[in-house]
């Protein structure tokens, strides 16, 4: 089929700003999909992690009758990209001046310590502003060890995290942002 | 303090045997612990998808009421080995003969396939006949391309896998494995 360029564009656009209205996990679910799908990596969002209290046991089906959710201590998204582990965790917050570290579990924090001695990428995205910034794992960790804050500064989010482009598709390509930071680190 | 030595090596042989009884679950999660622990490597079971149908909200606390449990189309376990990303499945079969491939389903064998593709290293973990092989795989993708069979028998097992030292500690060192599989590989 052809359409006149102006319709393409406007039906483009459309969906285009449709992605302002995501929620942040949904931008990164299509994300990771759309990596998938085109080959480029295998990265997942880890299941919740629940502890079952009740199970009922049908012919056919388990069904939970009664759980809660745990603490994680690992982060949410992990996977696989050109050989090597991946893992991030993906908060937003409404301040316009700082991102509260209470976002973050002092056990993620420690995991993510973890994860950069045994050489793997370990990184956040964060959304603040109604920009997102991939943060490095390494830069996290040497700002948290440098300052006793509660919350890391917008400005200092600004300056050392990466900014990533919102697209049609991926809706977040922090792929081509750590393609960046590894070719600049090599 | 001091113990007499028969006394410490019958404390330990209990323990050792005590391995036995464990189930192939606890036995790779009391590995991926002590493989943490000494800082090896980080591996964790994934939690279980589940499908949340109802939560109640109290002040403190959300709970679930009602869930199910999803199909998985990942493996049950990944992690980070040497800046490497590693994924599995255990399984176990009362089978003496062959292990039968309905306990891994076909989008699981996908999985493996693109782990593969993707440089990870995916492998299998069987337990038959009260032995524990690991089976990488290639080895197990290159079987099911060239046989069309709805199980692994058993000497096919124990030909092309590799066999699993049980210990103290950790209970299956699998990591050892993998090492020995690089090693011939490079």
């Amino acid at each position: 089929m052809n359409y006149p360029n102006n319709i393409i564009k406007k039906k483009y656009q459309q969906v285009a700003h449709g992605n302002r209205g995501m929620t942040l996990e949904k931008a990164i679910n299509n994300s990771n999909q759309y990596y998938i799908d085109n080959n480029r990596a295998l990265i997942y969002k880890k299941p919740t992690p629940i502890g079952i209290v009740d199970v009922t046991y049908t012919t056919k089906h388990k069904i939970i009758d009664k759980a809660y959710f745990k603490c994680p201590s690992t982060l949410d998204y992990n996977g696989l990209y050109q050989g090597k582990y991946l893992e991030f965790e993906a908060k937003e917050t409404k301040s316009k001046s700082a991102f509260p570290l209470s976002n973050i579990h002092p056990h993620q924090i420690n995991h993510i310590r973890r994860v950069i001695e045994h050489q793997g990428y370990a990184f956040l995205i964060i959304k603040i502003n109604l920009e997102h910034y991939l943060l490095w794992g390494p830069d996290f960790i040497n700002y948290l060890e440098a300052h006793d804050r509660k919350s890391l500064p917008y400005q200092f989010i600004k300056e050392q995290g990466h900014i990533i482009k919102e697209k049609y598709q991926p809706a977040l390509d922090y792929l081509t942002v750590i393609d960046e930071i590894i070719k600049k680190g090599e």
